[in-house]
């Protein structure tokens, strides 16, 4: 238990409530470096002004906060092989959170955009001579490939590179306004180089969008080089101490070997040699996807030790009368507003630790020449990366209303918090795209799906499939026979698959064969009128007498039969949407044309196969957990996720009749007595986050709770609060009032 | 049709494809002052940079801007009565957005603020004296309720005034830390008088909160006066321009006759004579909230036009092969994510000019003295509130989102608008606690209600609460006889409560007696487990063969079907509330514990209430457009906005068995085929919301298209390109670099 002396007793009660060490937990959370955290939280705090901003960003503006991070980055990079081990991800990410926040440095992108871009992109002899002067920070670097009128399609990018046999030398262009390179992070001021992404025009033929290495300004005064221009993009929602830039090339000229060239190349004759895989040359931007969803975890965690704490500090209206104003966490509406959310920082993580090694996995196997796992990672990163960050945006954003007010204030963290993680939205992929990404390997796999065959190849294909980890439930029958209604005749209905006549002359399959004997009991219904919208729609069936739904047996007692409910959902809703794209082409329309009309339907099925996984990732996690009041807890918390999750879900489960209004209620149940449940151990749940008031740079979210007398100390800081008549004051507001004021008496006088 | 030359082609097409007059709905949208707003428009254009901010405000930090908005708004005064009527609320916001677009300025402030505030606080005398020198702007006020431990929750407010009766004087104090006023707007700088809220003690009792006028400031020196601590709260999610302030008072003293008298009143004696009725004291607090709804209505108007005119712009990937990029509109998911909040704008803008009429009403009653619809006010008024700030909130990031990558830019405008509108959750009354006032009045109701009834005087009762127009149909018994399944024996079922056999022997009633009724039958069943959570669950009950589902025969081709269903839904959700805190009760819980269990139940209750009463004036108000392609098109919106609502509230009605997935299916086939109806007319629909470049202020939502070519221009603001070497680069970063590179050229020559 962490008590401290000097705390808010408020903040104490609940430390002790807590039924388990938050070490512990913390330890989990961090996977063992605990310790190593607070070493690294003690040599930056010994090292007092020198790693600490000069004083909180919000009161800065964007020249004052980029001059501060400059700073810090310096100081930063000059400490860190005395104290972290520079080759951690984690403790690299740890430290740059300790000193500036969550405002990215220069280095900082440099390192996690430029750097991997360039491991990932440079053949052996380009790494040995850019990579020790990357590393060492000898440049500053970022990467290049967002242009104004061109995001996540690639494919349309603008940027030219043209080679020049006679030279050896690529050309790059900016040939329209539309092609201006705009977004880059530290593109406009701070960085020499950049990894620019260029459509690679060779012998009059294009091959599409490619890596360049190219310096953009002089190493000496680090002007703009002469062909190109380059400047800010403006303020933007969050992240004011990043410079994003824009960059235009003006027949700019860079050596043939300034193409990064380990997968495709160009030889000095300007022949051209394509890469081993299509999308190797995407591995930078999976890097980044990967690793962005454990930082999601993270981010979310912030946001809602904030929440939490200042919920046990905030005391507002009375439960029982006349025993005074209660923590506003004690009513349930707080705690279904901010419990839920805690949940969810627990299933992003662990996703993001296993998408973490997923892509080492796939990295090693594309060095080894082996791409089998490539599309599953692409597929599923894109998917994560729409669902948590709508998740942890939601997230942090109900974290700052749960803190009423003085949520809306730059005092409590939460607003610079917000308006950063609302750019992953759409940063790195927009979201509807990256579900539509996912969809389409979905969609890919699911027309392969076949329940039931004769042919024994196929069925020894199948349960290879099934074994996939990821969307091997596909391909798994669903265990539909244990749901038979022994007493409904002709059980199915509008819209309930899993109930069918127990009748063995009948063959019922799921997906089109099911469909077609369907079909033949009741002609005029087809898949995608049960699914979704009726076509040719006969008012007599409704109602018929043969339609009746008997819910499924499961009585949601234990986890497995929540993921079943997922799984199903998911299947259904992935199936779904195959069958509604093959309607769409019997109507006539092109496959792109159905792929369009499908759209929602298609973001709805990536939605619930990313839910799907994230819930079975959580439930494989818990046996992990070795001390036993952790794990009590922990199970709490996926009690919550789960039943909160599902009863969120619900709506196609209920409306094709494979849960019931009782199976509802049960999960309801326990979903509210999973808000119970947890109550009690909330401090001492965010507190195994460790953060510590340097990083959460939040007056609310303070680990000691001394909450109001510190709100109007930091006010203090306003450079409004410098003067107490502002210095044109007179000029304006004291001059109009003065004026009115004469006037009238002037009146009055008459 | 609004065809301009020098537009960009891709609206013009768009414009050149409406079936109706913008102008027409225009003028239907505002009350048919179109032709004024633009009278209004050429003269404040017509003042050039006088009336302009003299750049774009994200570019300035907060004291250039607060500078601006003073400068702005001593002109605009000046200019007022030239141009508008200032009497006129709607002409004053025209006015203000025009030229100080969505920023607040003191004046603006003032005058729907703290003028309001008087109006409905004055006594006769008091009203003689001071309200002219507010309308004449020789003072400018604001309106200090919000403490720094005390929002919502007006009783527990702490700043005292203390009356002496040996002066005569009221004694006003800061007692505590959180009894800090902080908060109100303009209160920090600019502001030298406020209506304040304090807890009146006279004769050493306390009587509550009350208001006082106070001087804050000097009127010569603007300095604070001595007893009075003012300041600055420091920055915040969004209005920058806004001096939110802190005031402490130490024995601060005032006259008696400061004391606003209107309703109650202190006699020099210290005698308290009370209030006609206990909430008169809350007028000035629904004046704000039902004049928010319809501003609502145009923040959001303002987003979903820039949105949509940029989704006609942007293009990006192919629909059908070679033929080029398409418009982002053209996608099913771009559509689905833009239209309805279009159909939004107009379902808030209609319940605001029902609401600002109500609070009309209810003041003319008032002041004579006629109380009886202050609590329907009241209770409305709350959950509007709370219901279209999450609308409009979501609906502007939703408009973001859609505008990719740069929406997240200051460029498109819609970061300001968003961080501004996200404040509207919390200010004037946390959400949560709005929608439980709301649920308050609900369970206060629904307490009264019996479906069947002998009592003559009790049948004539609901007779006429029946015809109440906001509260009416939970009064009325749902026709359920019209959906009989004739076929079906034992139809009702879990959640089922539309279906009941048809057998005249078996009273079914809603309600508690129903309940009775169906406990005869199953006698396990409680109301309570029918709707959310099963209490003593019998498996055996499950899949029981009386069970069976046969959903309403409602067809849903027509409107008032649509009401039908969000009224069943919403009195469902109000009684199975009312029935949670009955059984709690039951089960020894204390009225007040109940009421916080039963808190998430109480919150869908009133959201779904409210949400039914936009709909009724939705559908109502169609037949009062005049025009017949304005209604063919305004139909089309009102058909997206009820199926897609219906859409995703359906999760209760199909547990109930209320909605088929046959139903479903026309409600959400419907959906998609407004979308398509819709499509064409998109931007002509945002052009009669007729709003002007200077208002919208944003690159995306130029009217005349031409985005691209003014991101540039516009960037060209950003302090940070005033130099192509920032000042401090050589000092941090470059020198860092520097040393990089000389030390490993020292360690080479080794």
């Amino acid at each position: 238990m962490i008590i401290e002396h000097d705390v808010n007793p408020d903040l104490t009660e609940e430390r002790k409530k807590a039924t388990f060490d938050p070490f512990k937990l913390g330890n989990f959370f961090w996977q063992g470096q605990l310790q190593r955290r607070k070493e690294i939280l003690a040599y930056v705090e010994a090292q007092g002004a020198e790693l600490s901003p000069r004083m909180p960003e919000v009161f800065m503006n964007r020249m004052e906060q980029m001059e501060d991070v400059a700073r810090l980055s310096v100081a930063m990079a000059s400490h860190a092989e005395k104290v972290i081990d520079v080759f951690k991800p984690e403790e690299q990410f740890y430290f740059n959170s300790l000193i500036c926040g969550f405002n990215g440095s220069p280095f900082h992108l440099h390192l996690i955009m430029a750097v991997p871009a360039m491991i990932n992109s440079c053949d052996d002899d380009q790494a040995t001579e850019w990579l020790p002067k990357l590393l060492n920070r000898e440049v500053i670097a970022t990467y290049a490939q967002t242009e104004m009128g061109h995001g996540t399609n690639l494919r349309a990018l603008e940027t030219t590179a043209t080679y020049d046999p006679s030279t050896e030398q690529f050309i790059l262009n900016t040939p329209t306004i539309t092609a201006t390179k705009w977004w880059p992070g530290a593109l406009g001021k701070s960085v020499n180089y950049a990894v620019v992404i260029a459509q690679l025009w060779t012998n009059g033929k294009c091959y599409g969008p490619h890596p360049f290495w190219v310096q953009l300004r002089d190493l000496d005064t680090h002007k703009s080089l002469p062909g190109i221009t380059l400047g800010d993009i403006g303020p933007k929602l969050g992240t004011p101490s990043n410079d994003n830039g824009f960059l235009r090339f003006e027949n700019y000229r860079i050596p043939r070997r300034y193409m990064l060239m380990k997968h495709a190349k160009v030889l000095p004759t300007g022949e051209y040699l394509p890469p081993l895989h299509a999308k190797v040359g995407y591995t930078s931007m999976m890097y980044v996807r990967s690793m962005m969803i454990y930082g999601h975890a993270i981010y979310l965690a912030q946001a809602v030790t904030i929440a939490i704490r200042y919920s046990c500090i905030r005391r507002q209206g009375e439960i029982k009368p006349g025993a005074g104003e209660v923590k506003v966490l004690d009513y349930t509406t707080q705690q279904y507003r901010l419990l839920p959310v805690l949940a969810h920082v627990f299933a992003i993580a662990f996703t993001g630790l296993y998408i973490n090694q997923l892509y080492y996995t796939v990295i090693g196997d594309i060095n080894a020449g082996d791409v089998s796992l490539l599309a599953d990672l692409h597929s599923l990163g894109s998917g994560l990366k729409a669902l948590t960050s709508w998740q942890i945006t939601r997230g942090v954003e109900q974290c700052r209303l749960a803190c009423g007010g003085h949520g809306y204030s730059d005092a409590s963290g939460l607003p610079s918090l917000y308006t950063m993680v609302a750019g992953s939205l759409t940063y790195e992929g927009e979201n509807i795209v990256m579900l539509l990404q996912t969809a389409r390997s979905l969609m890919k796999m699911s027309a392969e799906v076949s329940y039931i065959t004769d042919n024994l190849e196929k069925i020894e294909e199948n349960e290879q499939k099934m074994k996939n980890p990821i969307s091997g439930y596909i391909f798994r029958k669903p265990s539909i026979s244990s749901r038979i209604n022994e007493n409904s005749k002709w059980s199915f209905t509008s819209g309930s698959l899993t109930e069918f006549v127990k009748d063995e002359s009948i063959q019922v399959w799921y997906h089109s064969t099911y469909l077609v004997e369907l079909r033949r009991i009741v002609p005029k219904l087809t898949f995608y009128e049960i699914f979704t919208i009726s076509y040719d729609f006969e008012s007599d069936w409704v109602g018929d007498s043969d339609c009746v739904v008997a819910p499924t047996k499961i009585f949601f007692f234990q986890v497995l039969d929540y993921l079943e409910a997922f799984e199903h959902n998911s299947r259904r809703l992935i199936l779904s949407a195959l069958d509604y794209i093959q309607q769409q082409k019997k109507l006539g329309r092109s496959a792109e044309e159905a792929w369009n009309e499908a759209g929602v339907l298609l973001c709805h099925a990536s939605k619930a196969h990313t839910q799907t996984f994230m819930v079975r990732i959580f439930i494989e996690t818990i046996p992990k957990i070795e001390d036993i009041a952790v794990r009590n807890v922990m199970e709490d918390i996926l009690w919550l996720y789960i039943s909160y999750e599902l009863v969120h879900s619900a709506v196609g489960l209920l409306e094709e009749g494979f849960l019931s209004s009782i199976q509802m209620g049960i999960i309801r149940k326990k979903m509210f007595a999973s808000l119970a449940k947890i109550r009690p151990n909330s401090v001492a749940l965010v507190d195994s986050f460790d953060f510590t008031d340097r990083e959460l740079r939040s007056v609310l979210g303070r680990k000691d709770g001394k909450v109001y007398e510190n709100l109007l100390e930091w006010a203090s800081n306003s450079p409004l609060n410098e003067h107490d008549v502002l210095p044109f004051h007179e000029k304006y507001l004291g001059s109009a009032m003065r004026e009115a004021r004469k006037k009238r008496e002037e009146m009055s006088k008459l």
